[in-house]
């Protein structure tokens, strides 16, 4: 809708219809009480407000639409969201899943302790970096491809799938035969080369919002990954950057059932980035399943002083099973169900291709 | 902590001693890797490390001390809370409870049908306005003193105690002894003289965060209120302004468990303004529950088109009664309970005094 | 203009006429490309857009008025801005006014020497904290009506006007008729009792943006003043809280501009408060002024570390007297000039009655 | 340096220090008021200091050193900064530059006629977008490496060197020769693979300023750049994201001084993309210089209604003129000078080959 400047009189009215024209904007007059506006019903539809807006006599451009509206059109008819699998672990569509394990690879053996343990407790899939995003180029910038394979053995091993990070469009072609799921970090939202290389394998991604997105942008950067034709999208809140430092980012709770509203996709929560200690992640993981998340991505460590990687928020293995009895109870308030692992470990890989 | 510069030789030592003798404060020297620093051991320990930064040879001065001490007291040996008693209703020390109703006084009538369903549905305690705090002089800016005297009238009526926001140190003494409990909004928080005559009252106060307050500072303006000499201090947490705009405010749910861990008071959560929008309250209430928050400030109403005042946030009646089930099943999670009133309708006043 | 669902059919179109009749709003119907419109074009028009929106059937209510209407009306047909005096002082309308002094009021001859040294430079008024705001009740808290005794006195000596904070409205009889005009915290901008008991003084109004204030909010703070018949206001910008913290707060130097276009009052930057750090004040304030500002209000101290109120700011006598130096240099792009101080040390009291 | 908890007794000095040396970090105690603290002095000195306080026994770990030290160490003894060079522009130790041109490439007559206009005004270096970062899938991405080619051929042809930004690492090989600068947008702030091919092309690199980035975060974004043995690195400020809308994004003034007095980098500033408006791009523009700006990015357009991109920031080409001779005045200040290309046209690739 381009709304007129008040004063705006037939000659300006001439030259407004003309420069759209120009443009090959078809549009109707509409009178409103003190003002004339065009509404745009046709032609070229694809210009951008802001520069409509620099129209001469043109006062302001209001959009009417929506920007996402591959994301948007995920919403079921009557409001129910979708499931995304990965291997045996499923999100969404009143199934909730625990995705847990170590910020990063650094030893096989107590990988493979941390999987076991997490799987025990009722995790259904693991989560663990190998290609880290690291703040400084002092800090440990993880293990790369190797540390990749350990993770897939181990996670085979242990029977369940798993969530990796890749941050270079390089790396997908690179690995994506190794893996079960791409997770984007926040800082890489909108790397949208990346993004395309990551949706163009097929495989579900894990799309984690920036600590500075709004909505807008963050569906903005999953409509990318749908407009290159892959809807295994879910969504993870990690918590937003403001000004308090009692946590390390803040968790935005509110999106959940915000999304819920307007999305069909599933929204996991990561409560450990967002608490930056690891005192404050069950709290947070109970009021994030509370709201509604389809499910979280929790860093377990036993011994977190002998990590590189964000030792401050690793919860302690009996504190992550603690939570996942509360995940259960928290569950039967509105019917839906923790997705857990079968009893015996068995390849994720196997389970998927059954 | 006084850090000298690294380069600081015998005579910048000297002259920075002399400046703290000049200000009374006594230091021990310790010797760090790759400077000096002073440690203040006694003296006059009132001068503000930014005072002290400003000695020429001073480097950085790093406080080491905590700020809100009389708040920090209130946590007890095991880390427990206190209970904070309004009337019948109790906050804090594993009770929960529940202050419902319209965000404005506009009609008796209106008033006491949300008091009796709110009643039903659980709450504890009543909620209202009769001096408004609003951004516009063009806005409705509540019934005053009259407002007052219906609300109390009605929660008399109803067998509630009610809590309403004051904002000027003159409403105190006026209204005082018609009031339960004095509520001070976000935007008063660090309205100092404010604060000071309300604890001087000794009657139990709710300390709303300033949507843009850290920690510290609302802490801080607490501990105006227990310097006064009045611990009867609830804190309520509504949500922090950010750059998001799909919630009017960000409920910080991390900040519940960060506060339990670091002091006594209880913490009650306003679900209605952070959301802004009432289809995001019972989510926000819940996930604020679930973090372990001692009890919910909530905006209620039957018929929202019709009210002056936070129509949109408004939630009707059928929906609190549901979210206060959902609250009973969180709270067997750790095994608080509700604070519900009894059966019959009876003097939140008589109650006091007997 | 209340959009309806775009698959409102005659029925809700009928139910929402009848909910506004019931209301007492007149409109007329608009036919947009996808949905009926209603324009408010009489009876009541003062219902918020929030309860309009709860109507059952309206989709959303975009509000198209403006609501800081006193305030807009400041400005100029040819966008011209007003000057307000305070004494000698002038700000705005191409006269620019520095504002200079200590944080508090500690000594009466530290005062009177830094009073004739930023007149000797350059500066218009004076400042100095007597009721301070301090988030902690442990920091010093001012000297009070002694201190603005002090303040008075020494303005008068040295022949300038001041400026100084009130926090409390009880405060504005005690000692309004001591003062030159009254300046508001950052942290009282939204008090709403104590704007409209200074604005009904008539004095000249220095009203700082809170540190997490829209400029909606901000300007519907002088509407309180404009409304109660006080039109006096001069606007301080004094920075903005973010997560970021190599500044203590971020001097929004884009509103300076933004503001003149859109009001006619004069705009006043706060550099010291801004920074909290003297090594960037003088940076700030050339760039405010670059950006069109009308004054500065600037914290000076000869010796900071013997002060308790803001040392880390304070600048040095001698950098003030530079920066009154940039500052006339930078006025002449535009054609502006500074206000200054006449010779003789002369009373500002009676200059004004003159 | 690592405090223990102040009632750390001699078995936990000792677990403490045993943990210390299982991490193989030699350290040395420290006596404070009330608590033991060791300070490292040795050894693996690579340990992250959260995970240094998951030591039971540890209370907190304060790092004493610096992140970006690389970054720091472009700071001159004197304080003094670097010059950066770009075919014949200059930016730093005194030299400042102004960048400007379209958003993107969109017609190369456009383009040739607002390359001749800048540099007739005083622009020092073209800018224009061939590979664009768009929010939306559904927004123009720009015209790729032929509109590069256009980009290349009118920079020579008017006789300037040109910037342009890169967002994937593998066009850098691929168009690498035919750039004379790589400039690295916000969004792509912390993509180090990015960062890292950049840098590896020794070629000069814009490194932008995330919205949400605090300053160690984009220090340490360079500190990658340095590392990889490349240190021609200019920063560019662009606004900090907030809760506020009149500006776009709010413009960090603060900084440039702050960096000043930190780094040796060359500081510029985009007022463009900060105020998203173009009747506010001169005052923020102003505003840079007096703060001490190196330079400037600014979009340039005669008729932004029909550019598709950024239309509402872009300044016509006689703003642009007399932007320029303020800046001229402006850097009259404090002896800096606008380095202005010479008289006639010259390829900036042969400037630079002489």
């Amino acid at each position: 809708m381009i709304l007129l400047r008040p004063d705006a009189g037939l000659p300006e009215r001439s030259s407004v219809r003309a420069a759209l024209d120009e443009l090959q904007i078809v549009v109707e007059e509409a009178r409103l009480v003190d003002r004339i506006a065009f509404l745009v019903t046709g032609g070229d539809t694809s210009w951008p407000a802001d520069s409509l807006a620099r129209i001469p006599g043109v006062d302001k451009v209001v959009p009417l639409g929506h920007d996402a509206t591959l994301v948007e059109a995920t919403l079921g008819q009557n409001g129910q969201g979708r499931t995304v699998s990965v291997g045996t672990a499923s999100f969404g569509g009143g199934q909730v899943g625990l995705i847990a394990g170590p910020c990063t690879v650094e030893s096989p053996d107590a990988l493979l302790q941390i999987g076991r343990s997490v799987r025990e407790s009722g995790a259904a899939a693991l989560r663990g970096g190998a290609f880290k995003v690291r703040t400084s180029p002092h800090s440990y910038q993880g293990g790369g491809p190797a540390a990749l394979s350990e993770l897939a053995a181990v996670a085979r091993e242990v029977g369940l799938p798993f969530f990796t990070e890749l941050n270079d469009p390089r790396q997908v072609e690179q690995v994506v035969d190794r893996m079960d799921a791409i997770q984007i970090g926040a800082r890489h939202m909108q790397n949208f080369p990346l993004l395309k290389e990551a949706a163009a394998t097929g495989m579900p991604i894990l799309l984690k919002r920036h600590m500075a997105a709004d909505v807008k942008e963050w569906l903005l950067a999953a409509e990318y990954i749908l407009q290159a034709g892959n809807d295994q999208v879910i969504l993870c809140e990690r918590g937003i950057k403001t000004a308090d430092h009692h946590v390390r980012f803040m968790l935005d709770v509110g999106v959940i059932p915000y999304l819920k509203r307007r999305v069909g996709l599933p929204v996991v929560v990561d409560p450990s980035h967002a608490a930056g200690d690891w005192r404050l992640v069950a709290p947070l993981a109970r009021a994030a399943i509370a709201a509604g998340a389809d499910g979280l991505l929790v860093e377990v460590h036993p011994r977190p002083e002998t990590t590189r990687c964000d030792a401050s928020q690793a919860l302690p293995p009996g504190d992550f099973d603690s939570l996942a009895q509360d995940v259960r109870h928290l569950l039967a308030l509105d019917g839906r169900e923790l997705c857990e692992p079968l009893a015996g470990p068995s390849s994720s890989r196997n389970a998927v291709g059954a």
